[in-house]
């Protein structure tokens, strides 16, 4: 799984930082591509990535404030510009389907392909495909917002050819039916049982993506034990007042949720504009020291989630 | 006046251009700053020019193609969280307001200053103030879509001061007078016409923007003597039958505007990203073929317009 970080600032664009989406592709499985959130410009961003729109089958929306939103409509348009003709799914809070209509409709938007826009109205399962299913709670941001948890469902286990080769089953087509099926017939007759012949289930990964939103108790409960958290860090601790205010976090209590969580990588997102280089390494250095292994990302730069064992 | 290019492209941004919109700004009055059209991604657009989102008084939409539209909730948002107070006013084709009051509401974006949405429902004067008047022609776009037409007002003539002394007025406050009244009473009683001791008055300058459009006289109408015309280029003239069929126009097309309504200076914009540099300048000979002087414009860049004699 990647993940391409196309825009990680908060509230405005600034020059280092667009407002905020990331990209989630699966060139393990078939290559499809998510997008989490949508902020303006998030089109322009993806010319200078490897993100290719024609492959994106889901847009999920944390919540509509306009700097995770205002890009909707235009890869919406571009989507179909470069050919695209399979449905797209949007999911999100209540009040999408209204912005994508009008949009769309003011425009004169014309779309080769089907849309099909999901309002969350309460937590739970909002996607789930042949590999992941995806969960949402609702967060503490003032505005309707929801974190994400993907969960890939478990992989079965390695065939044991050993074991197999001992019991004289050699290699053929009959290898796979022992990974589908709870028993099969060998060409000589026998009837065996296949569990015996398959070593134990690859647990599937756990991504958490917490967009906006002061800590908060669900924030842990969507990050337990997540290969990777990614969490909005918008202040630097020192000012944890006005993160309260403004219905943020502070890249110390991204941390503190990753440490409760028991996650095992946390990335912080989501900075504001006013922190330039150097605050921007003392923010991390903050959340580093309740949470070690915590990275801050950075526009257009991708993040290789491989498979390790639990 | 000038004229800073916020982006020059057309239906997708590219790297190099992004999609459409043109700040206008007028150092030589008060400071304020217009935007014509407002693609998505000006607001970033704008932290890489000279322009100050917080004087912006008035934004024309020329029509609500997305690549004209999409960048305007940000630009709404990012004035008010900069601190502007001020109304600022949004004039275009109708459906304007359902777009910007669903884009506030739905993403809950509060500004601290009063918009003011004008729908245009027919030609006319859309916008007038101390020193200029705007009016609009609809064009052929399938849309519906606004040329438009700056007229700045006729400024009084040069005061001539070497005649005033040589009938015994001397400089001070009743110079002033001169310039605003018929007639004014001078500190020796004397009453004098004032028309004799003023030059002639100073014509204003013109300026005609052309948005998406085929050719069409009302795009003449508009430009006419026009110091400045700026004007739509997506095509090279090769593909003048696609130009067509995508109710647009071709450079040379624009040059015979320009050709036709007499103007002085033809500025091409809205490219097609199909066109890199080599194709760019191909696009811009064949203009000048017809039109001489004709330029090109690029991201970012300012034309600065001054006041010429005619």
């Amino acid at each position: 799984m990647d993940f391409t970080f196309l825009g990680t600032g908060a509230g405005m664009p600034a020059k280092e930082r667009n407002v905020t989406s990331l990209a989630l592709s699966f060139p393990e499985y078939d290559g499809d591509l998510w997008l989490f959130d949508c902020g303006e410009g998030t089109q322009r961003q993806i010319l200078y990535s490897s993100v290719k729109l024609t492959r994106l089958t889901v847009i999920f929306l944390t919540h509509l404030h306009g700097d995770h939103l205002f890009g909707l409509p235009g890869i919406l348009g571009s989507r179909s510009f470069q050919g695209a003709e399979t449905p797209l799914t949007i999911i999100g809070p209540p009040g999408l389907g209204k912005f994508v209509e009008t949009s769309l409709h003011v425009s004169g938007t014309h779309l080769h392909y089907p849309v099909i826009v999901r309002e969350i109205v309460q937590s739970g399962i909002v996607h789930e495909n042949e590999h992941f299913v995806v969960a949402v709670k609702s967060l503490d941001h003032g505005i309707l917002s929801y974190g994400y948890r993907i969960t890939e469902k478990d992989q079965p286990g390695e065939l044991l050819v050993e074991k197999l080769r001992q019991n004289g089953i050699e290699p053929g087509p009959i290898y796979r039916e022992f990974k589908e099926k709870p028993a099969v017939v060998l060409p000589d007759g026998r009837c065996v049982k296949t569990a015996p012949f398959v070593g134990e289930k690859r647990k599937g990964r756990r991504i958490a993506i917490i967009g906006d939103t002061r800590p908060c108790d669900q924030a842990v409960e969507l990050s337990e034990h997540a290969d990777v958290l990614i969490h909005e860090a918008t202040f630097r601790h020192e000012a944890a007042g006005m993160a309260h205010d403004y219905h943020h976090s502070t890249s110390v209590q991204a941390a503190q949720i990753a440490k409760r969580a028991s996650a095992r990588t946390l990335i912080l997102t989501h900075l504001s504009s006013r922190y330039q280089k150097e605050e921007q390494s003392a923010l991390l250095k903050e959340a580093k020291g309740v949470f070690l292994n915590t990275l801050l990302a950075a526009d257009l730069w991708t993040y290789h989630l491989i498979r390790q064992p639990r």
